[in-house]
């Protein structure tokens, strides 16, 4: 495996890095947007069409608009309180430097809410963790959200093993996930999606870790295509489905599951197949092999649905929601406000 | 896509072909079981011998056992009956071209039974079927199992959808179910397997047919990996799940669900990638391209395991199976014993 560093000059640039996937990941997202708004601000272009371009690079992660609201709003604010070009572009790299830092924070207290949770939930201090698509380091400010919890638990010596779904068909958790696991030096097995079931069957999952893109007011949660057919298993056996997302990936403007935008991606992720270290997706991004039928018709939701009667827990820097319930999730979000306030 | 045709001169030729799956599909496996052992008897090589070794290329298609037993029983009867090498070779041939027209007549008839089936679980007339794998005229001496139901209600004017899951970690799916698709012109659309939850959630399918490997006593049914997680889905949103299988996929002799061995098949399928145009699998086969991390674990079962209450109907050619129950099958299999005695 090869770890690169892709730079991004300008927005443009950044909006097809998002776009093709090569930046990706909900709280990474936030990041990478408040940045692009104040590389804008720095370069001296229009910093309100450069927000507007990367709010509207893709439409089912939350945290992508959050952070590219609140390094503009620090612009506007430097602005208005007389602030010139430099002076202004200065207070938007200084917002997105604490959104990155407070996302590195809010990794560190999912970790810990997450792992208590995790030895409430499952005495015995030996947990069989599955996950699905990438949530670790590679997506986050700090260490992640539903990884992170993970690699908590193996610090803790309370990891017995991580099953690592290899997420088509982007194969996020093959290609990243596994990479993390192994870098940490944590017990981990890969498998196909498909094989997911068959360890349910057999016993083998204690819970379920998944992140989050959006959740709904309702607790509806919104993550990568495949979760929500863990959370019927999980459900169909009795095993927690855990979800482990920063305070801003909930969405109180998008009142329930129905109201959640889900990006229909292009038919070629699945059709055709790609070598895996190409940087990003597309046909640019290196030689695809057709598996398909030419023509073939392919659905490709990017994310999916999941109900909050179906999940058990959602783990925050601020606690943990359970049950999921609106009411849950708005007590949840008002502790935010008071945070903020005091 | 290119549709090329394999010839196996001996049987260590076919044994490879069975285990890197250029040959495959558990009806077809019978037919290539048996056909192999007339192979053995017509080359002048240990018929036995050759039996044994064909029996025991694939351990969860009951099929392909059966198949080599009953071209290895028609040779042994021969042999009793005082025939010379030639004659005993032709009384093998004779029972492996039965065992393929039987197979074919088997394949109507399913497609019969599971078509009417399919109109008085579903009245209107319009069905989104979903499936997994492939079993159609690939895997079989006629149109195959759960393909021909669905190519039946194509011609009927009653198939609104086919929904072809790809089926990781061999695509199967998208290889081979999407190419007998566009051949015969249905409407169908690819998915990754993560998908299907998304589309059970929208109410976008009114029924899954899958094939079988081997149905055990009790009714539980062993099918290509993938297939009990979409059991769970079905049932968690009132969709039937149907199982189309000729009646050699039952074995009276494997008790229940946890007495069926489950191929479990090289890492190497899951943490790599490969040119779809090769024929079977195995490093020889094609490029295989790393995706997860040198040395990563994988669990790669060939199959699952899903319980007969999962199941709503098993449709063979003497009948429908409905309530699954270890009753409703032995009733199944004495009126096989019937027919076969009249």
């Amino acid at each position: 495996m090869e770890e690169s560093t892709l730079v991004c000059t300008d927005v443009p640039a950044l909006v097809d890095a998002i776009q093709t996937l090569a930046v990706r990941g909900a709280p990474l997202l936030g990041i990478a947007g408040a940045y692009g708004v104040s590389l804008a601000a720095l370069r001296g272009y229009d910093v309100e069409e450069a927000a507007e371009l990367l709010a509207e690079a893709r439409p089912t992660a939350v945290n992508l608009a959050y952070g590219v609201r609140r390094a503009a709003e620090a612009h506007r604010a430097a602005v208005k309180n007389g602030a010139g070009p430099e002076g202004a572009a200065s207070a938007t790299l200084a917002a997105a430097r604490e959104l990155h830092r407070q996302d590195a924070e809010a990794s560190r207290r999912m970790a810990a809410h997450g792992l208590a949770l995790l030895d409430e939930l499952l005495p015995g201090g030996s947990h069989r963790i599955l996950t699905h698509c990438n949530t670790g380091a590679l997506v986050s400010g700090g260490e992640g959200t539903a990884f992170a919890v993970a690699l908590e638990a193996h610090r803790a010596g309370s990891l017995r093993r991580l099953w690592v779904d290899e997420t088509r068909p982007l194969l996020q958790g093959a290609r990243l996930t596994a990479y993390e696991a192994a870098r940490n030096g944590m017990a981990y097995t890969l498998l196909t999606d498909n094989a997911a079931g068959s360890l349910f069957a057999a016993g083998e999952v204690d819970a379920v870790l998944i992140g989050a893109d959006r959740i709904a007011a309702d607790g509806s949660v919104a993550n990568k295509v495949g979760s929500y057919p863990l959370a019927v298993l999980a459900k169909y056996h009795h095993v927690p489905f855990i979800v482990v997302a920063p305070r801003t990936t909930i969405d109180p403007d998008t009142p329930d599951g129905a109201s959640i935008e889900v990006e229909q991606r292009a038919a070629y992720e699945v059709t055709e197949l790609t070598a895996p270290h190409a940087v990003g997706v597309g046909p640019e991004a290196g030689t695809w092999l057709p598996v398909a039928p030419l023509g073939t018709q392919a659905y490709n939701p990017a994310f999916d649905v999941t109900p909050p009667e179906l999940v058990t827990a959602i783990v925050t820097e601020l606690g943990v929601v359970s049950p999921v319930t609106g009411d849950e999730v708005a007590k949840l979000c008002a502790r935010s406000r008071q945070v903020t306030i005091g």
